[in-house]
């Protein structure tokens, strides 16, 4: 049967199909499973764009009922999601980091909070707001390759994960690990991903797909509504404290980001991102 | 010296002994343990009457100025327990779910709070229910049969675990693995139990009383009321949390198991039990 | 350049040395790094006076704009730390019970909220308080010598580690590792330590210090401000905790240690310790 995991370019008869500018989205309806593939040349950068595009693709999913889990891919090589776009950060109004902010918020509510299975099928570098989406899924598989690292690395370039990554991270690794991991912004190559805990398993590249439906396939055999609400009692209380604390972190967020020194900061490692190319 | 572990039949001078219709407990005065042993065939399932001895039982050694700790086994071949009697949550009133969820918060309150030395001899498989009873002890050691499983698999009969049993859990083997576990309802094989932390060792099953006997005297060599302060501190939190929300909790769970289509699940899983036999 | 790392005795010309009674410190202005050596044989006690002067210099080196950083080891050869002074909790007054623990309290406020990077060179035993001083560091690194033990030990003496130690393990090495070891007083050799998580890595004794000024420059290479709004989101909590709890705190040490049964068994471990030497 037609499969949202084969080739692009084959015909995909049961499949709705939606792509957007930067998320490529595939349903297959027989299996229930989409297709969701980042799409957003260099570095599947996580703009004002992106999330907007990614929390609305989330939402349709969500709300249709032939959808039951959602494989999280990036067709660009080598990088997964290289995390929040820094030119959203960087010389723009109170106004615009506003909206970027919510926009952030937004897309991991809807991700963390999933009634979905989310599978994450990591095929490049995922640092930053990029390792955020693979923690948000209910299960991380990661490319075998040494040359691929992921990690909440924040810390390196001067700026703070806010508390709601930190309570992701810490949900998945530990206290100690993520304190660890936190301060010195670590980049993990797959290797000491996998034994961390923060990736829960590593497959040669080529074997990715076929094993993000494998373990699809697995957790889609529990019934829905107490696969669900087991789920929900998982997330609940870390989803709950953003919440909460919506408006106070999008403040923070703010009076953080306008600061003098960290738009130094950012203006330095942009610098540094473009000497590199 | 005559003691609990000496095969059943011997004399046990020295023993306090008192068995009900479900549960065996012999008390060896001169070493202060006691060993309670679930004699309830096919499976030692959990229900009223079981519960009710078993708190009833935890409750005199609790009381017994003599008695320091417990070793908790089966006397029934390849099975610990296999958790909660589901014929006690089909078809019956709701006077009956109530009193029946009442006698599981209080079998936990007893046994996760208890004063005494708990140690679990899994000599056998323990799904759902059987696995919190081995989960609230103190120490957990399994025979290393990779027959024999443990896990916390309510969603696999589409139900879910109620929050104190994921608590429960969380303090075992921590937030991620009770995650996935819970969501897949995974029943563990002894030697990935003892990998995942969920069981503290494995031996040999003819070992298993000796180990049971040697960890005892351990964790006795110990002075009990700053073991036992420090074990409170260790649980309270746990503890209170459902003491707080105990007539909630029984409400949650009588909505839940009322519904139709939760009660259509049981009765299914109930004919497929049958059909095994 | 001569480093805090060098053989005490050469000069080190651009350092600032203030040393006390109990306790050596080196600043080396040119790293930012500072050198802390417990210096009170036999056993490096956590008196009333060496607490008072591991808070005075823990102040000192935070104010000091030059200090970035501090690696905390022992003169005393094989011992890190034997922990809380016994004697000050024994006959003692209630006053003295009360500015005793104020200390304690005090020491661990400022070790584990401090903002400079806390590397913990554990170059000896470390029991029950000399445990604290190295749980509360950032990185702990042990002499890989399996002689070499560390644990928070107090339930062998009969007492209770306070809920703030108990925090400071269960962010280490997670719920059940801590619920174990406490309630068992473990002191766990260095291997074992370092297989349950309680320190970060072992090297040969006389590669301590090396290591110790690599793994500093490591962290010293993030930016501080981001590093220290990252600890400070990972310990506020554990630390608010004590801060709004403090008096309660003292109160319960006092009532518990003026027990006539604590004072007992801590003269008998009193005269243990005195017929070992």
């Amino acid at each position: 049967p037609p499969s949202p995991l084969q080739p692009p370019g084959l015909p995909l008869a049961p499949c709705r199909s939606f792509s957007n500018n930067k998320i490529q989205v595939e349903l297959d309806e027989s299996s229930g499973v989409a297709m969701m593939k980042f799409k957003s040349p260099p570095v599947n950068s996580l703009s004002l764009e992106f999330l907007t595009e990614f929390s609305i693709s989330l939402e349709k999913l969500e709300n249709n009922r032939a959808c039951r889990g959602v494989i999280i891919t990036s067709a660009v090589p080598k990088i997964f999601s290289s995390g929040l776009d820094i030119t959203e950060m960087c010389g723009k109004s109170l106004e615009h980091y506003t909206e970027f902010w919510r926009a952030v918020q937004e897309m991991w509510l809807r991700l963390y909070g999933s009634n979905m299975v989310t599978v994450a099928a990591v095929n490049g570098s995922s640092p930053a707001g990029g390792c955020l989406v693979a923690l948000s899924c209910d299960y991380r598989i990661m490319a075998e390759n040494p040359k691929f690292s992921i990690g909440l690395n924040e810390a390196q370039l001067g700026i703070v994960a806010p508390f709601w990554f930190k309570d992701t991270f810490v949900n998945v690794v530990g206290h100690r690990i993520a304190e660890r991991s936190l301060q010195l912004g670590s980049l993990h190559p797959a290797p000491e991903a996998l034994r961390l805990g923060l990736v829960d398993e590593l497959v040669p590249e080529e074997k990715l797909m076929e094993k993000a439906a494998a373990v699809m396939a697995q957790w889609l055999a529990l019934p829905d509504h107490a696969r669900q609400l087991t789920k929900t009692m998982m997330r609940k209380a870390v989803l709950d404290r953003l919440v909460a604390h919506r408006e106070e972190d999008i403040k923070n967020f703010i009076s953080f980001i306008s600061k003098e020194s960290i738009q130094k900061s950012l203006r330095m490692y942009m610098e540094m991102l473009k000497k590199r190319k």
